[in-house]
């Protein structure tokens, strides 16, 4: 774990840099802002992680990792405007704390800064790193807008929920690793197999996210218990239970009207919904199919032919980032 | 003229794959609404045209002439969600026709589209081409932040609007005319040169656009007359008469209280604004502006090693432009 200390390290240094303040100043203090707001700086450590794996050296994949956070957090500033948020990390939101205006134009800035992070990388990996990344951004813009789309679509499968999920969250993880890869000198189908271990990882990140917002312990993660429930998000759990109680009246009666619950008595609505998960058993299967999806990641590297020791400091990272127990 | 109607065909049709419906449709229908909209495509033009003088095929700056318009309809989306404006090239305008949150994330989407455009080039050019495009976009940016800055100050001067224009206007054709020179195969220092034709171009046009605004043709240039006065705009027309008007207490008041009608009276408010214009001779004195950054501009081209005969297309385009009588 030493090594990702090191990671952290430099892309702290890096982003410092990047959001530094800037004339005129209503543009650059929300990039300030929203950047030091922290993070796991998840994405770009595995960036770098990648790229050692394949014996590159960390600095020369740090343009690449610094612009995949830098448009990791361009993409929370505007999807913070679209979906009305009040909060992240905690903190007030760009839009909140100055305006619609300022978030969105701070936010275009940052997609571009990204973009000029990027330029700095090796010139005869800049053709490949920059499709890599403007075809992952437009898969996130695409599952953004599903995302919206499916706030007001009351019948939603579970298949079109996965697809959507792996475009807005799980192709940014799988992307991180891909440029990595090639950063370090990976050849291309080593590149696609830590591209198909990130989308793997990435499914298995956000299926954890919506576990952990029903079952989750609330002083361990900082985030306000049941909030995915509070808002109707159609999240894994939420379809899963639709699913399986369609067909018994009683059941989708129950359900459907805590659903239609808003104002007051939310946390008697927390409550009531997970009692129907309780019942139907939907925190297992939420957490097998969690499971299936990193068992498959951790497949897709083993078949990496790197040895193991190699590949150790980039598992512990990612099994860190799993959670065993509440 | 005939190298200008090539190019403009090119760029269509590039436009057209670039902006062809897709998946999510509520995320592509507002990018392929927008590009048809068209306009005269002046800045890719102006790239292929630039490209070509330095001998190179217009084909090698297809991918920069196609990201500079697709960067600038990005532009377009969202400075009239910051502007809220209803009409763009007399349509209804994105944000209007969808809602805000479609026009952030197909805005968003187009900025995308642009660099991923941009990877086709030349491998050899791509680190300096992306460069160049970065930085460009971010004083776009920049021109933008400024622009709503001053809406809400009340004292703006000629030399700080002539910054906001140099950046928000001017940078994106300087660095269409930069980047086709470059895709040309042209000199660093010569397609630096194209940049301060650029520069000095778009300034030109800008202050045109000010000047047609309030002495245009109404029916030639399909605009509403007058809508810089209307809305207060902060144009080097206004800024001069105020310029002009301070330590004149009668004129001073007369000004004043013509900027603060709102609502009706809109066309009296035109009539009484020109008339003080017209009192201070503000045209000549715009006009005078305008033709001394056009005759700077010719002075750059000028000054780059080639016979006036190869440039003859070029100097024909941007005349073709410039508005001689109303």
């Amino acid at each position: 774990m030493i090594a990702i200390k090191k990671y952290q390290l430099s892309i702290e240094e890096q982003l410092k840099t990047l959001s530094a303040p800037g004339h005129p100043v209503e543009l650059y203090a929300p990039v300030e802002y929203i950047v030091s707001l922290g993070g796991k700086r998840i994405r770009p450590v595995l960036v770098l992680a990648a790229c050692e794996l394949f014996d590159g050296k960390h600095s020369d994949a740090l343009p690449a990792a610094v612009a995949i956070e830098m448009f990791h957090n361009f993409t929370l500033v505007h999807d913070d405007i679209m979906d009305k948020a009040p909060l992240r990390r905690g903190k007030t939101t760009v839009h909140e704390k100055w305006n619609d205006n300022t978030a969105i134009l701070s936010g275009d800035v940052m997609l571009v800064k990204a973009y000029l992070e990027l330029s700095k990388i090796d010139p005869l990996k800049l053709p490949v790193v920059l499709e890599v990344f403007s075809k992952t951004a437009i898969e996130v813009c695409e599952g953004q807008q599903l995302d919206m789309n499916y706030e007001s679509r009351e019948v939603i499968s579970i298949a079109m929920y996965l697809e959507m999920i792996g475009l807005k969250t799980a192709a940014l993880i799988a992307a991180s690793l891909q440029l990595g890869a090639l950063a370090g000198g990976a050849r291309a189908e080593d590149a696609a197999r830590m591209y198909d271990f990130g989308k793997n990882l990435g499914m298995a990140f956000q299926l954890q996210d919506d576990i952990l917002d029903v079952y989750g312990d609330e002083k361990k993660f900082g985030k306000q218990k049941g909030g995915d429930i509070i808002s109707n998000k159609k999240t894994f759990l939420l379809l899963k239970a639709m699913e399986l109680s369609a067909g018994k009246p009683e059941l989708e009666k129950e359900l459907s009207e805590w659903l239609r619950v808003a104002g007051a008595e939310m946390e008697k609505k927390v409550g009531a919904v997970t009692a129907i998960y309780n019942r139907l058993g939907i925190r297992a299967m939420a957490e097998n199919e969690m499971t299936r999806y990193y068992q498959e990641a951790l497949k897709n590297l083993h078949d990496i032919p790197l040895t193991q020791n190699k590949k150790k400091d980039l598992i512990d990272f990612v099994d860190s980032l799993i959670v065993r127990e509440n």
